[in-house]
């Protein structure tokens, strides 16, 4: 059957409650993610601060693997720092910013949360588009002074002066640590040619 | 009442049978985290995996971080690399011990699981630990070339290179990627005096 303008009509208004829905469950999921953790992600915990019943939530996202995907496509635009130009200054400020996110953003939790689930298929395809946005920046601007393997290693290396403390720790590098893993890298570049 | 003889064999015994019950249950919460994730490790799923009621279970550890907490006890020896006096060698060995491990003993759930109760105090101690005994190694070697926020720094950076893929991307750095992390941070430390 071809769809008539009423049918359109329809399915319009039902596709505009259907995203409704969908917004308020992702914005939850992820406030649920960032505020207690990805172990609080459950259906029943989601459903309470989205206002809907469990038997929605169900409906739509059977499996708490898709609530997580649906609070990561909620997460929005990741921190960056404004580039001056300036490649030490633009990658002390980048990492600034990666550190500024853990605490205001709580982006450890995304990350762990996403770990969690790093070998589902279906979280691979958010996964990458958040890790890469990410990293872009970075990888950009050590594209200039590294190429293939040292350009993967510094690129990992910089994301982990911010990242392992974190993780493993709970903690954050202070900028004299921050400024001293640029250094180490930017030294080893200059003298590399 | 003074605990006489009878007592104090009655005593031992059930301090032999709780000590079991323990060990028992620490050797399934691993296993159910190190093979499934910290996600599914529920008292249900560990009690199923120990052979132990679920009452059991709750009356000695009532919350699921006390199960994470028991699992990392029973983690045991994080491996090392033997070292062999050269530097650069003894580093790169030490990583790929480390990204062995992830592979081995599934080392990334060990450590997404403890990053997502990191700030439980009770899992402080324990997490801190395991982290300060997996990179007292490393520490060593790289104190050797670096001290301050250098030596911190490059901890961290080196932790990173195998950390990071594996957390970001569920995915493992090539030995080209390992061996160009370590000449970064060393080909710095050697122009830095």
């Amino acid at each position: 059957m071809t769809p008539g303008a009423g049918d359109k009509a329809l399915g319009s208004s039902e596709d505009a409650r259907v995203a409704r829905t969908r917004a308020d469950v992702a914005r939850a999921a992820l406030e649920v993610l960032t505020s207690e953790g990805s172990d609080a992600v459950t259906h029943a915990r989601v459903a309470e601060i989205a206002g809907y019943s469990k038997t929605t939530l169900y409906t739509h996202w059977p499996s708490r693997v898709d609530l997580i995907a649906l609070a990561l496509d909620a997460l929005g635009e990741l921190p960056h720092h404004e580039q001056s130009g300036v490649l030490r200054d633009d990658i002390i400020g980048e990492l600034q910013a990666f550190r500024q996110g853990i605490t205001d953003m709580r982006l450890d939790r995304i990350l762990t949360g996403m770990a969690q689930w790093a070998s589902v298929e279906e979280m691979r395809e958010i996964r990458d588009k958040i890790n890469n946005s990410g990293q872009g920046p970075m990888r950009a601007m050590l594209g200039n002074v590294f190429d293939g393997a040292e350009l993967e290693a510094a690129l990992s290396m910089l994301t982990g002066v911010v990242a392992c403390p974190s993780i493993m720790f709970g903690s954050l590098p202070d900028d004299d640590v921050i400024a001293a893993a640029v250094d180490i890298v930017l030294r080893s570049a200059s003298r590399s040619g």
